[in-house]
């Protein structure tokens, strides 16, 4: 047996070169596949050549691995929102992070659609995906708080970007559309702005 | 023994009055006092004078208590929004829908109040609301889509009013308020229009 034979065929290393992102392709793939309710952790971690201790590194449970991102969008929301002009309008500020979080999500269009896919088809998880919205209109609403915003100014321009967002996001995920999500997101600000005038 | 004593210390009648409202009642008062974790489907239905079985009658398990009314709620916007006149635009659908549910709840106001602080504390109960309401948003962009409204106005002028209608709810239950619904909501839409025209 050669030495490399030892280093291909070997326990595990403990670390893996993107474990994290294995583990969500492999998750998206088998849930889409055989069923959310249908696939088990350790299933996940085999598709993705790693264990469930691997796995449970990364993630709380399946569920988490498709709201792990949660966290990070909230974080970017937050920052863009506290880091536009003095001078802007809250809805100017909640637009800036709108813009910024378009830009993060474009390059995960394909495996956004997936993801949406299979939420939808899951009562409990699109439960979860309206309680993490919610979460982050409460703290962008904070944030423009933070910024001296008054309510109900601020709740009011968070809900609306939130929902601005919802309805892009669906859009931009859908195969017949194509358009760049941050162009939606411009288009649905000035539609939300044209009916709430109407 | 009189045959009155029979007829009042006999077995429960079949049928009582305002038993649901009853129930409710002895609910929330419970869920305020114990918490809703610690109170039970029979002490509720003890406290209201009730059976089990009448309980049960009324509604599916505790929790549904709580959120009975929401049928009622999309049935009275969604009415409200195919009724509203042709030359309506969807945000005024939406108005007229808004309005008419505050009128509904505006008797109500000590109830949705306490129902509000028992909501608050508890994730699960907080999580079903969430749902509701977006099965609401729901319910009234499908509405302005049979009135002829195309999407994405249909969704972002339901989801803007299902917005007003929360934000607007929160400042009605709050002690320190005491303007009627109706007036909140009013005040409520012509914020929202001037953030998102900012």
């Amino acid at each position: 047996m050669s030495l490399g034979a030892i280093n291909y065929a070997g326990p595990m290393p403990r670390w893996q070169p993107d474990a994290r992102g294995r583990l969500q392709e492999a998750a998206l793939t088998l849930y889409r596949e055989h069923g959310y309710d249908n696939t088990t952790v350790a299933e996940i971690a085999t598709r993705a050549g790693l264990t469930k201790r691997t796995f449970f590194r990364y993630f709380a449970d399946k569920r988490e691995v498709l709201f792990a991102g949660a966290t990070d969008l909230q974080e970017l929301f937050v920052g863009e929102v506290l880091a536009a002009p003095a001078s802007a309008s809250p809805i100017e500020a909640v637009a800036a992070a709108l813009d910024a979080a378009a830009r993060w999500f474009e390059p995960m269009r394909s495996y956004s659609a997936q993801r949406q896919l299979i939420i939808a088809a899951n009562p409990e998880l699109h439960e979860r995906e309206l309680i993490k919205l919610a979460a982050l209109a409460q703290a962008v609403a904070q944030a423009l708080r933070q910024r001296g915003v008054a309510d109900p100014a601020a709740i009011l321009s968070a809900e609306a970007g939130i929902t601005v967002f919802r309805v892009a996001f669906d859009r931009w995920v859908d195969d017949a559309n194509r358009q760049p999500f941050q162009q939606l997101i411009g288009e649905l600000l000035g539609e939300l702005r044209a009916v709430t005038a109407a």
